[in-house]
């Protein structure tokens, strides 16, 4: 594998899997005034079209990497609705 | 210009600019308790890294969008380290 292709890969995978301590964090503290609301709705209606440019690319790796950070950040973005 | 063009920028715009809201936040409020350190380390050397790919393949959109969000999301884990 060429380094490029694994610095992409790395790239991906930790900016993809980056929001999973956010997501524990809020999930056990229940404490989500400091996050901002703004950022998660813009960030999930951006991901949600980099899925859909994924669809009409026909490019599996933009459709999973941008359908699982979406899944974490939508977790996100419930959690600081319903806490506040 | 094309479909699949128009909403690849719309999703990048949205992503990219995702993280102004929580650096006025972060900034106005001095509060970033419930930020997570891990999502904002993680996320900026997964950002670093994909400034770093889109040099190597010579792309001005990866390597703009990312440097733009990396000095947002560097803030961002600047304020966190700041105010705890």
């Amino acid at each position: 594998m060429e380094t490029p292709t694994i610095i992409g890969l790395t790239a991906g995978t930790l900016t993809t899997l980056s929001l999973l301590p956010q997501v524990i964090k809020a999930w056990k503290s229940k404490s989500t005034k400091d996050i901002s609301l703004g950022t998660y709705c813009a960030f999930t209606i951006g991901l949600s079209l980099w899925v859909v440019y994924g669809i009409e690319l026909n490019s599996p790796p933009i459709i999973i990497t941008n359908v699982v950070t979406l899944i974490l950040a939508v977790m996100i973005l419930l959690l600081k609705i319903k806490h506040g």
